[in-house]
This record gives structure tokens, sequence and C-alpha cells, in this order.
């Protein structure tokens, strides 16, 4: 088999074996803290950081009021505010100090991390651990780097999506309409 | 099954299968343009535009000399540059125009779509269609607007960095050392 | 004298004599704009670009709602919104596509560009021409491209906070509380 | 005189006064910097970050490396490589982390800051401070927080771009040529 083709079915697996992991009644806690936000901040170095802000523009689909740290508007984080920080080793220096100062603010935090005894873990109120015993000889192969992490955490936000589309009641028509095109 | 986890599982199913669709000879065909361009741009707009940037870190991982069009020191596309253009519906106006110039400037044009007949296909040198046959009813609900092209997207990348990686000798830790970390 | 001494006075003497021809009246309904907007949009390509975000992050600060066009989490535009587009030649594509589409949505439209006959500036509701006789020989050595236009834009935005923080009632302590720091 | 009036020509006025006071050595020592950097890396937060954006446009335009740290494509700095920072505090954390690290790795480092003291202006190899006594009372409502140190550092960035022209033997057709548009 190639190796585009083992990469692939590697990446599919694994992130399929980690996200079967995770505990339904914490999904549903996320979820509730998604709704009951003022705002959503949402940060995250490198390709987390873009994980990040794929996630953000599903969150203006459904209605919410969402804003990526670092990006020209974006306020200041406020007591009641959500932030969510997406960072696989946990330890990411501006991460870790992104969630410092908005513990300090009041707001709730929700860490999407692959290593539970991370500073952002343990900073969460919400952690979200994305972990699994990789077969390590083909992962560095396979799956450089955050691979696994990035691609899992993809699909587990998008999963949220469908999720607080039921919550909220929204279909992909509401969303489209909330779309911005071309432009 | 809650809907999380049914969202989840429908993604990575249908990624799955229209990842296992495709024809080994072409993503050959596919590397080898990477590795024989001058210089490689990356285009996408939206949540597209996220996958593009996700794997243009990944190409400077691999030592490649990679441009996000639209980032600040982007120089313009000249012959002999790739071109490589993401669009879901292969119509977005500023994609195609993108496609449009670069072609007019002699670079070669890799189109990411998930129509086959669509502008960006038919203008692109190497067109990859990511399309598969989706269950209608289940899938505005768990997968809505672009979720399942865009996850398939980035993890097709992710499979090519894996055979380029192969291709040019490259390893993890030379990858992480062309890693710029934390600013 | 040296030549960035020349290029600097060079600049300044020219944006001080572009800005002393605007109309007050003009500045008056122009801000006026601003404060009955739903939402701000600010557009621009490259420098243009780069003068609209400095804007908005002060639009914010004043406590109005700004977007930036192509940012992550900008809505898209409808009736009753205010779109700024910034375009020294008054004819950057995608300037004018924004132009185009914002106008068939209903928005109000203010143009700033050196160029009276320009589409940007024809189709605004306000256009504001930021232009003056330059003498030739210099310019090309002294101020290449836009930098006159890109320099002038800047201020006079600049000029336009102060009046409208005037008008809103703002001062410096609550812009700053509006400021988001660090992250 | 109405403010927006006042408020351009203070600006004017004391970027003009602020940029009078630099040594034409130092400015001739900063630009041979940048023609010997292996690399330049541009960095600032918020306006500021802005700023240095623009600058970097027109690096380009004369055919210098240059990045943008925080941008998709940007490499890790290495010894040799030139960083300019921009920070008007001169203490703001990531501006500030940035050239700790720089330094470390044997970077040069051009800071560009209000303040004299600050640990940006400490940690450089080149400071340059462009400050001067402004009338307070007038200062906080026409020209809010950072608009005489942004609006002066743009202005300070452009006499270096006319003066790296001449170094260069660059003239504006050519920096054209190296410009992307549209896309």
């Amino acid at each position: 088999m190639s190796t585009f083709r083992r990469s692939v079915e590697y990446i599919l697996r694994n992130a399929k074996l980690l996200l079967s992991n995770l505990d339904d009644d914490k999904i549903e806690d996320i979820c509730k803290e998604f709704l009951k936000a003022r705002r959503i901040f949402l940060y995250g170095a490198g390709r987390s950081g873009l994980v990040a802000k794929a996630f953000a523009i599903r969150l203006v689909h459904l209605g919410l009021q969402a804003y990526v740290i670092g990006e020209t508007i974006t306020p200041p984080v406020r007591e009641k505010d959500l932030v969510v920080v997406i960072s696989g080793s946990g330890e990411t220096i501006p991460s870790v100090m992104t969630a410092d100062i908005d513990k300090r603010m009041g707001a709730r935090l929700i860490a999407i991390t692959s290593k539970r005894d991370s500073k952002i873990a343990r900073r969460a109120d919400l952690p979200v651990i994305l972990s699994v015993d990789l077969e390590d000889k083909d992962r560095s192969k396979l799956a450089p780097l955050g691979t696994i992490f990035e691609a899992s955490s993809w699909i587990f936000l998008d999963g949220l999506v469908a999720r607080l589309m039921e919550m909220k009641g929204e279909d992909e028509e509401r969303m489209k309409e909330r779309h911005a095109t071309l432009q």
C-alpha cells in the first residue's frame, strides 16, 4: 500500500479511536457552555490556530458571537465570556498566557489538548483530552508532529457543531444565510 | 447514539470512502509537481483557506518554498510556479480569478474541489475531485455545508505530506527544526 | 539633505496639502454615516487593507461594531450596514467586487481613493478623493507607488477618529478599556 | 477649526517634529543592517503590527527577503537574520518575548519604540526612539492612545524605503513588478 494511503488510513483510524474515548456527558457539558456564554473567544497557535478559526466560522454560522484572539476587531475577554484554547502540547507559551489572562478576567476556559497534565489542561474549567496511544514507529512517518491531534480536533469540533445545531434548532439553510461569500 | 457521535462517525466514514476513491498514480503525479515546482502558492477562501494554510505550514516544514496568496509578503505568481486552489464548489469567485490569473502567468494549477465540472476543475492541470455520494437526509444535520469536503481535504493533504516526506528523505526531527515556535 | 529626510518631508508635505483640500461639511456627513450605521465593514487590498484594519481597531475602541471583510468571523453585509473601501487606484478588482456586492445588498458605501473617476468612486454614496498634484520627478524616488495615498489615508482616518470621539462623547480612558491587550 | 482638521494638523506637526529629531548617521546604520541581513523578520502587535506589515510589503517590493512573525509560512529566526520589532510602549509582552527569543538565536534586533528605557529598547542592537514632548491636554482628544507613534512609525519606515531604494539601485517600475496584484 502506498505511503499516501497508509498515512490517510493511519490518521483516520487514530482519529476515530481517539474520538470514541470521549465521554458523552462531557460533550453535553461543553455544548451547554457555548450556549450560555456571553461571547466565545477562540485561540490557537500555528495549525491549531487554523482549527480554531475553522470552528469560529461555524459558530458564526450558528448565530453565536465568536471572536478569534489576535484578529483585528477582537475585543478584550471579560467575565461570562467563554475562551477555547487549542494546543496539542498544552504548553505553547502564548496559549498558556492567553489562558492565564482569561482566567484572571473571570472567563470560563475550555482547553483542547493532547496532554492531560499540561498547563493548559490544568487551568481549564473543562479540559478536553484528545489523546491515544499511537504505534510509534509508523507515527513519525505517517503522521508527523501534531498531525493526529490537529485532524482529530478539527473533526471533534465539527461534531460539536452538529450537536449545537440541534440544541439551537438551527438548520443548514439558515447557517448558509449567515455565511459571508466572496468577499 | 448522540448527535455528536453520529456526526463524528459520519464525517470519518465519508472521508474514508471519498479518499479511498483516489487513484495512486494521480497521487504520484501530484507529489512530483510539488517537488519540481520553483515555488508553491496556496489559495482558498473561508474554511478551505484554512485547510490551505495548514498545508502551507507543512510544506515549509518540508523545506519547500510555499506562499499563501493574500498574506503580506506573498510575491506574484510566475512561470514554473505551482498554484494549489482549494474550493469545495469550484466556483468561488476569488478562487476562479486566482486560477485564471495564474494560468495566464504560465503557472501549473492543482485544483482540489468536490465538483468535477466546476470552473476550477476545468482550468486545472491536475484536478483532484474529493467527492462521494452522501446520504442526504443525515448530511445536512451531521455535516452541514462543506464539512465533508473540508475534513477530507485536510486529511488528503496530510497524506500528501507523508509521501512528500518520503520522496524528499525528510524526517520529523528536521521538520521540527524548520518550525517557528512561540512567536 | 539625505534621501531619508527628503522622503519624510515630501510625504508629510503632500499629505498635509492633500488633507487640507477636504471639505468640512463632507467630513461631518461621513462621521454621521458611522454613527447611524448598524455595523461598519472595512475593506482594502495590500497596504490599503492595513490602513483599513488600523481604522477598524479604533472603531472598536470607540464602541462601534466594526468588521474587516476577509477576516474569520466577519458576517455578510446587509441593509443599513456601512461599507468603507480603501483603494488608491479605485480599480482594484476585489475592492470593486466588494463594492458591487455591498451596493446590491443595500449597504451604504464610502470609498476612499485617489481617483475621482474610478469605479469605486462612482459606486460610492460618499466618495473621499485623497489626491494632490505631485511633482513627478521626485515622487517615484521619495514616495514610490501608493505611498502618499496610504500615509494620507492613515492620517485622514485618525482625524475621523478624533471627530467621532467628540460626537460620541468618548475619552481615551474608555477607549483603552475596549482594547484587547497582549493576546 | 474643526476637530477633524485640528487632529490631522496635530498628528502631522508632531510626526514632523519627532522625525526631525532622528540622527542621519543612525538612519544610515539602520539601512545597512537591512542590506546585510540574510532575512528580515517584522513584528508588532495591534496597530504597530499593521505598520510592520506595510513595511514588509515594501521590503518585498525592494527584492529583500522579508517575513512577518505570526504569519503562516514564516520560518524560525536564525543567526544573521534581522528582526524589527515595533512597540510604542516597548513593553508589549509578545513583542518582548519575540525580542528575547530572537536575541538568543543570535539575530540582530532593531526596536522601534517611543520609550527610551523600555525592555525592547534595551534589548535592541539599534533602538529607534520615536518620541516627542506632546502638549498633553490636546493629545488625548486629537491623537488618542498610540496615534502619534503609529503614524510616525509608518512615515519613518516609508523614509527608510526611499533610502533603501537608492542604496539598492531600485526604481518604482521594478518594485511594481514584484507586487502581487488582485489575489
